[in-house]
């Protein structure tokens, strides 16, 4: 499904620098030249074993939906060098106006479970074009993923409790709220509160009323009343607007009046206080009343950390209101994603003698910072307990079909494993588009939220620990491992 | 200017219970009872002393654009409680699907400084219309003064330096970024790299190149040459792709040619390394090379702290480029902004006795927490050094007009400032919407910009230091923290 806050073109939401290098290109002759650019990150988020992949829907949406305006163009025009000159020629500008995407692009599926260095997606193609989609793709892939991966991680803490996402009013602008809802949802939150999210997504929607309902009332009980009497199937009272364990019992008198009419107390809600202390105290209250069925709802300013603690505690919590740590993704705002040139197609005349590909890297004083050159794949061993091992491998010097596979540590070149040809295995990057051409069926957003949950059952429970976790291996394969090498040397000595 | 990624309905952008609650409203007949929200923060972000309102334009864009469409009904119509029957009675979507706003609405302009507990925007009408603006009102204004706030604290940092803001592709979503280039121009940046920013909020631009551009090439200097002859007006060259200080020499052999040619390399930019020791080298090298005027931009995960360490340490930079830390308000990625009832007008039989208003409190066990009642302004007294103190007032308790004023200070109430008839001052809130229809006329955005500067010029430099800073005056007018005080007494009573 199109985001339909994407309706709008966004074509230009991009850095500058990406539309002047694209006039270098076009202006140097090289605008077409074949290119291929890798998305990645260089470390989990939050301090954790594993990230969730998620985006790539709003990729493909922004993709298809790739057209640049007269307006875009006008805008375009009317930048100016510091002379006081116009930046872009008009025949540039025309070019732009006339661009079409003809990529080849290569994802991860949305709600795989992904690891530093691995390209969650692989854009292949005029140069030109794998630039000016770099900002768009990195904005789309990292916020997401960061917010699928506090989900997934919130849905460990709560086991089987319920998880809602209650963010928008924290979040980041308005996108901020919408795009984080989908994201929470597919990591692993049962709903949401914001009713666009339900609407445009698809995602079971909750909500009942806030302290200013009671508080327009004279006294708590007659709040309580009116809105059981209102809306019966959806009882869920707040019981902390004036004093928690005196609004717990108020939402009992509530319940018995409910109970005569056929329907239920579903849940009441704490918002402050101690939680540990109060959620205990309320189970006491509503089951000796006989509520045994009605859940504690609490929120205020809920992480894992505060949940796994409550839990600890012997909290009577079973459903868990998150909002802006999960929305903001508060104890780390970003994925820190990067995109960087791993080849470069020779002219035909050059191929003839230094091969077809010129692989490319970044350098950096810091190892973390180098990039990996070629075009690469994602091979992920597993056997009957789950996965293995991923292995990152140049589709031109490995062969994709079956072969005995040597997976290098990046840590300790020393370490390496092997994998027989029968191992079984997938390749993690899909075919999305193909000559700019969507090739892809999106799954649709319970798919996906399914495969997160299916997917995290594939990995060691070390892998999922947030203390200390332990090292799934990603490493390279051999052939690919030697051409960096190589590379890294060359280029450092000059 | 309207915001045009909210040219779609947006009008569901809010949490289920504000329209459960609203339904509870109109179910009980007491859906246009006036009633006056005010929203507000309770503490300055990133341990600050000051906050930079921002977001009224696209609240305006909100408002004005309010309208429940045949989908959302529909959507609306297909909720269901937890018995499966519908949530809704048709007669209340009928009501919706014709709902229009026609609350009077007040608020702070934008880009001026503001304080804990004083209303940013209050909202007056209806109590099922306040009561649906909470979450969207929070959620714009929350983002928006929290970045604003976060640029206006790095223009500080840089002084007279240029501040760019680069954060789009580490922004939390589309809008994430969007609003945060807006808020972040507003609070002092000079420029943004994003593009669709530009020409959507008529921000400036900047871009160049990225190390992708060089790593395009066989080797840097040809990088650099082919972009200087492309774009000769516009050349800021990235020098760390390999090796700065090599880069750097590269940078001066394509100056000299650009001088030829009646051009000037404008800037060099770090993006990694030790940006103290490598600006003062790379400084070094220019001046020798005669290139005095050639200014030194550095990115890298910069922020407050960074820059002013690197400022201590003479670092030769006055470009400074902010992405990440900026955009998301890394170092705390929400501000806490709420929206609470503060009054609610008796029916005409019961104000003959007890008085035209109810006022309205949330309790805490938190004192923080307690909320004001009242129909809120906010006085700002001044003198020719500039601001004073702020005194929150209720308009029903206080005459608009000079008059004498004693202000108590909230944390100890025995602490009170007199202010005369004659001391000069403002009142902050200014009519935005009256009955619904819009009378305020936003500033452009640069006028907007100014405004933040002129606001912090009228602040004590304690306050707007970093660490322990002087906490400016705020407090109760003395009428409004008398009836708070009793209200607080009678409500603790029971």
């Amino acid at each position: 499904m199109t985001n339909k806050l994407y309706d709008t073109s966004l074509s230009l939401l991009t850095d500058l620098y990406q539309v002047t290098m694209a006039y270098g290109y076009w202006k140097s002759g090289t605008a077409e030249k074949e290119s291929v650019f890798n998305l990645y990150f260089r470390k989990h988020p939050f301090g954790g074993g594993f990230t969730i992949a998620c985006g790539l829907t709003n990729v493909i949406g922004y993709i298809e939906n790739f057209k640049l305006s007269k307006k875009d163009i006008r805008y375009l025009r009317s930048l100016t060098g510091n002379d006081g000159q116009p930046l872009f020629e008009e025949a540039f500008l025309d070019y732009l106006a006339n661009l079409k995407l003809t990529c080849d692009i290569e994802a991860i599926p949305e709600g795989t479970v992904v690891f530093p260095n691995e390209p969650l997606v692989r854009v292949r193609g005029p140069i030109l074009q794998c630039q000016l989609l770099e900002t768009p793709l990195l904005n789309l892939i990292n916020f997401e993923s960061l917010i699928a991966t506090k989900a997934a991680r919130l849905r460990l803490v709560v086991e089987k409790d319920t998880l809602l996402e209650f963010g928008l009013r924290r979040a980041q602008g308005v996108d901020g709220g919408m795009t984080a809802s989908r994201a929470a949802y597919i990591g692993g939150c049962d709903a949401t509160s914001n009713v666009l999210a339900g609407k445009l997504y698809g995602i079971p929607v909750r909500g009942t009323h806030a302290h200013s309902w009671v508080m327009s009332f004279d006294n708590e009980l007659e709040a309580f009343q009116t809105y059981a009497d209102v809306l019966p199937n959806n009882v869920t009272l707040l019981v902390d607007t004036y004093d928690s364990l005196e609004g717990v019992r108020n939402a009992i008198k509530t319940g018995y009046q409910l109970k005569e009419r056929g329907y239920k107390l579903a849940a009441i809600r704490l918002d402050s206080g101690d939680l540990a202390y109060l959620s205990i105290e309320a189970r006491k209250l509503l089951d000796e009343a006989g509520f045994t069925d009605t859940s504690i709802v609490a929120s205020n300013d809920l992480d894992e950390t505060i949940i796994n603690s409550l839990k600890q505690q012997g909290a009577k919590i079973t459903i868990w209101g998150v909002g802006t740590k999960l929305v903001t993704a508060f104890d780390q705002p970003a994925l820190g994603g990067v995109y960087k040139l791993a080849a470069l197609k020779h002219d035909s005349a050059v191929s003839a003698t230094l091969g077809e590909w010129d692989y490319k890297m970044k350098l950096s004083e810091q190892a973390i910072k180098i990039s990996t050159p070629g075009i690469q794949q994602v091979r992920r061993f597993r056997n009957e307990q789950g996965f293995l091992a991923d292995m990152i491998y140049n589709e031109n010097s490995f062969a994709s079909e079956k072969q005995q596979a040597t997976m290098i540590d990046p840590l300790d070149f020393t370490k390496r494993r092997k994998f027989d040809a029968d191992q079984p295995y997938e390749d993690l990057l899909v075919p999305v588009f193909r000559s700019g051409k969507l090739v892809y069926e999106s799954q649709d957003i319970h798919a996906i939220r399914e495969r997160v949950q299916t997917q995290l059952a594939g990995l060691h429970p070390g892998v999922k620990r947030f203390v200390n976790p332990h090292l799934y291996p990603v490493g390279l394969e051999k052939n690919l491992h030697e051409m960096k090498t190589e590379l890294i040397l060359k280029l450092r000595e000059g």
